[in-house]
């Protein structure tokens, strides 16, 4: 079986800081073999990217990318929180996709498809999980995706 | 004590295919005995129902009802995840309700519970769940409500 | 270490009264250890506070009171799971925060910030939760913020 850390490598993909800025909440718990981790938003190198609402200021293969990159920010939440061995996920319990979405816009499984993508090319069998995708008025930073996620861990 | 089946058929009540269509994600995960079911759209014979917003498109009574279909394809997806026996359920631990709500409506609360009511209905004590109910700019497929749920089921 | 009741004293705050109104779903579930509270809305004395859109009808600093007034009736609830021993509280694992949004507001991680520096305040170390915060279309009885929590819980 390749490990999760080899399929980042394959698809060349560079886990970002996981390191919190100064919140007055954790990028994550775990309690019980289960690891609860906060929303992602799409960051590049701690500079917020893709502000606005899809629909609007946002089209859909942009939205995609912003997807797959608050997706990125998960699994390093993940690798954080597993001292940098992937191998103790055990399964990607469920993924919460989250769109800022103007009026009139329905593509939101379209726009986490590409989260739960990247989750299954990440962690194979195991990153198969339960979702629920919805539009939401406005997220932080004005931010057009946020993705968040709960998954059971080796202990 | 009556059976979540027994409910069912009383009530006149039949559980829809809960068959995935293609999708990257999973309709549950399970595990260590408990049960997360991705949010369910109102699907009737996998056509999609109750399209628009509520308090535009959609009124009050019909997004009752599309909250009642989400719930009775929640419950045929934790009859799947039991292998169709509905009294491994436990718990219904909590139920997550949202409502593509127009500008200016707020009785999120009145749609879900429609929701609420047939879970009560179906699974008795075990039914009394947790919820969070929550009007959204928007949901997949432009669907009027869309619910979720966490369950504790006997292994 | 000082307790959450001495906390919750020396803060000069008071909890509501937990007792759920007559609704077709729990104010929490509990099970293995892990407690649900549903959605919390800001009531004082049975009556609803800060209705209207944040960004719009209700300013920043009200949002913020709206929080802190939601994760009040959140301790209440555990209080309440807890036989009124807020020592049992393990961890607070998770919160979600819903802001009702006005078209173009963006602030609203700073509104669910007085929500968990509460929790933080009151719980200590234990209070360090993972966090979800999203801006929604609309909230049950038109109010400006809900807040939920998954709790650990010593049995």
């Amino acid at each position: 079986m390749i490990s999760a850390s080899e399929n980042l490598a394959r698809l060349g993909l560079i886990l970002p800081d996981a390191t919190p800025p100064d919140l007055p909440f954790a990028p994550y718990t775990l309690g019980n073999g289960v690891l609860i981790v906060s929303g992602q938003i799409p960051l590049l190198h701690d500079e917020v990217q893709f502000i606005g609402r899809v629909g609007a200021e946002i089209d859909l293969e942009a939205a995609q990318a912003a997807a797959r990159l608050c997706a990125l920010h998960v699994i390093a939440q993940i690798d954080a929180a597993c001292g940098g061995d992937l191998e103790r996920v055990e399964q990607i319990l469920r993924v919460g996709g989250y769109v800022a979405s103007a009026p009139g816009f329905i593509e939101q499984s379209q726009v986490i498809n590409a989260a739960s993508e990247l989750i299954n090319a990440v962690f194979g069998q195991r990153g198969q999980h339960a979702r629920t995708a919805l539009g939401v008025a406005g997220l932080p930073l004005g931010v057009a995706v946020e993705v968040d996620a709960i998954v059971a861990i080796r202990c």
